[in-house]
């Protein structure tokens, strides 16, 4: 029962996004495009409002970091580097009988559920472990024959015709470069980290940054994900904001830590609640890490990782510096040392962060009593963020009033984004801008023409208050004032 | 003389950008990839603040214009429908004794150009308006005759020992979806525009738009260049910044007229002088347009496009409707009637504005007199585009001044972006803060300790003021205010 409830959360959140402008599938027309979205008229300012917080605060709020903005494309031998060309990859399978492709692990891993849900939870965890020993050792024909031996059939052909697993790489490539010669393939970079790994002493020297200090970077990477899935959780392109932080070898703990408290926290000043966050630190960690963790929101469909903090050690500059035969090195005046820095670093996917700031918001509660009881929908989003934030109504199209309510949005159209509305009731209006998330409805009234105030509307409660024209600028102003949230972040 | 004055201009601005932190070659440690770019410290704040000012001129002060986010990767018949298979070529050749590769029709015009500066200005006339036949008959054979008749030698060989002329096309494509029979080639969109078209309908239903409205998106766009060059000029990834008006068939020269006006003016509030910009209207039209006209900058290398207004009629529309099968029409209920919107188009390449913004700030002046005369360069951004808005000095490191200036630091922080030196003497610190373009630098002397008062001192005239701190928020403010410039746009 739970289950099923949790599986028509996501569906209202993909029904809600497509009819109320946040999330369109791509290409629509086209019957779209698997495992790729595109943002609508109030889901693109919801992202833009998102990455403009974060932005900030990472570079207003650190004088210590700045921000850079690499390209998509880089030199191939990037990802030799960083080991994506050798190692980026998924185990796949295919069933000879249905033609279709799997995940290898996901088949076992779905199945070792099943079998826990069947209340034979030793098995599953069992095979559970087995495969995680059999891909460590990179041992393809194992995980086949694991599949083949516990009668793992493909859901479409129900058969056990499998081929080899075979390894998959994950980057999407492309050639470059018309002059035949030249001609040579790159790929889309399936992580913005790197774009500021190599960029790292230009960034240091030109800006003359001191270690400790980070750069921040948001932009787009792509995977072709084997399953992609779960809406705007697992895209083939999505964004990243990642802020990678350069610090004296053996001071990386410290830092690590710090920075994991100061990302929780800022989930919560964004309106998370506590209970619907936690921290899951890896156990196994990548060849890169020392210390590793997931900030995890309670999805519908479990809790998952919306954002990561690591300890990369000098992995990544240590690659470049033998890869590219240039010194990737720091001299540090306090401790008359060169070295290379280690790196702590915060990523965090820009859509996920989207998608779990609408799970957030998404609320529906029921109003009035008895018969004329009925559910109302409102997303509750931080006023910071809201895509809209007021909404000008005349009360009525006569008697001057949306002259009146014209000339409050044109003196305010400057500062916040705003919507003007005179059509249909003002029940209706009210509604559709709870639908989208307006924290503030300002009506204008006939009272408005007498004392120069307006009704002020507030989603969250519906409680009306009566404001002065004059004092709308301030009451807005404050109340979706990135500065605010700077403030909360830095209460200790 | 004066070309070699334009080409160190050029030289100029690119070592400038490297040096203090706006742009690097992409992939530098590994020398780099070709027409292909990074933003650095000071670069992505600028660029964040010309697509700021641009994102929010469209959708702020046009109550009709929303915006929107589509994905880089589309479904592929798109771009069957918008004609970038079929046509979206350039003609190259190929040297067979270089082995170098050029596009054809570059070849002759260079050729051409060369014939006129040596005063054989009718034959070079006579030259470019035969390839411009050839062309437009698509007559490639003709091309390479022409080539060859007029003894055009690869500037590496010197030989004409040319290959045919074949197309080109210039979209990047992958390979998407890891599941056999899935697996279909897209393509790197290589305009933001068709992903406006695709979701026209999705856009006017869910944020119910009425004609005439607009939808502004800013993305990245590829292209690959036989030739890419003239630093961010022209490269092969770069970011484009689109706006779509969809209205009434018939009434599309009216808005043509008025996007023309309005786009001009806004690049002269933001300080390009007139002199430098000018219209160039098209002659020879894309097959899909009624009316174009470029905005051109004066670039050091001559007049070259910056944004363009395109009239495209109802093109797009049409070839989405007749490709998806699904109707792309939009009833008018003013007019009672069912029709396919024209489209006018404002399209703004956010590089290419960045190199103009880049040129246009600038400034070598010489300062002092006789023997003392120097030197000096300085970026003289608008206020509201500057990377960093003020720079807090303590004029010592002593008596307190550096708690007292960090205090006024961590006040504005929240507001500004800034930077705080306490390094090196006052005079390096302001030559500093004029290399990349701060307008305000705020000194902390003793006389702040009596007063609480600070100098200002303005990058431009290098003047000083004394200013109480209490106002520096107020005084920063109003300079860097995006509002005012939405002011002087409406300003009729």
């Amino acid at each position: 029962m739970a289950k099923q409830e949790e599986h028509s959360a996501l569906k209202d959140i993909i029904s809600h996004a497509k009819e109320y402008g946040f999330v369109y599938p791509s290409s629509e027309i086209y019957d779209g495009l698997q495992a790729v979205y595109d943002y609508g008229a109030y889901g693109v300012e919801l992202k833009k409002n998102l990455k403009d917080v974060w932005w900030q605060s990472m570079t207003r709020l650190n004088s210590n970091v700045v921000g850079i903005d690499a390209s998509i494309f880089m030199h191939p031998t990037t990802w030799k580097a960083s080991g994506h060309v050798d190692s980026f990859n998924d185990p796949m399978i295919d069933n000879k009988d249905s033609k279709k492709r799997y995940r290898a692990d996901v088949l076992v891993e779905e199945y070792a559920a099943r079998l826990e849900e069947e209340g034979k939870a030793a098995e599953g965890k069992a095979l559970e472990q087995e495969l995680a020993r059999l891909l460590d050792a990179e041992d393809l024909e194992g995980v086949r024959q694991l599949i083949i031996d516990n009668g793992i059939a493909c859901p479409i052909s129900g058969t056990t015709n499998w081929t080899e697993v075979r390894q998959f790489n994950l980057m999407f490539s492309t050639q470059i470069g018309s002059v035949a010669d030249e001609s040579s393939t790159v790929y889309l970079r399936p992580e913005t980290a790197q774009g500021i790994f190599v960029n790292f002493l230009n960034v240091q020297k030109t800006a003359r940054m001191k270690v400790p200090f980070g750069i921040a970077q948001i932009g787009k990477a792509f995977r072709n994900e084997i399953v992609a899935r779960q809406f705007i959780f697992r895209m083939r392109e999505f964004e990243q904001m990642e802020m990678q932080f350069f610090v004296r070898p053996g001071e990386e703990m410290e830092w690590y830590e710090k920075w994991k408290e100061s990302r929780m926290k800022w989930h919560k000043v964004l309106g998370v609640p506590q209970e619907k966050l936690r921290f899951h630190d890896h156990e196994k960690l990548a060849h890169y890490a020392n210390a590793a963790a997931d900030i995890e929101y309670k999805f519908p469909f479990g809790f998952k990782e919306v954002e990561g903090i690591h300890s990369r050690t000098d992995f990544d500059l240590s690659q470049h510096q033998e890869f590219s035969k240039k010194k990737q090195q720091y001299f540090d005046t306090e401790i008359n040392k060169n070295y290379i820095p280690y790196v702590v670093e915060t990523s965090i996917g820009a859509d996920r962060l989207f998608l779990m700031t609408m799970f957030n918001a998404y609320t529906e509660e029921m109003v009035g009593e008895g018969d004329k009881a009925k559910k109302r929908t409102y997303l509750k989003f931080h006023p910071a963020l809201a895509p809209v934030k007021a909404a000008i109504f005349p009360l009525t199209k006569k008697d001057g009033l949306p002259e009146v309510a014209k000339e409050i949005f044109d003196d305010l159209k400057y500062d916040f984004n705003l919507v003007y509305e005179e059509q249909q009731s003002i029940g209706k209006r009210y509604t559709r801008q709870d639908l989208i998330g307006t924290p503030f409805c300002i009506a204008v009234d006939h009272q408005t023409l007498e004392d120069k105030t307006v009704t002020i509307r507030h989603r969250d409660t519906m409680e009306q208050e009566r404001v002065a024209i004059a004092d709308l600028r301030k009451v807005i102003g404050e109340a979706v004032s990135i500065s605010k949230i700077f403030r909360e972040l830095e209460d200790k």
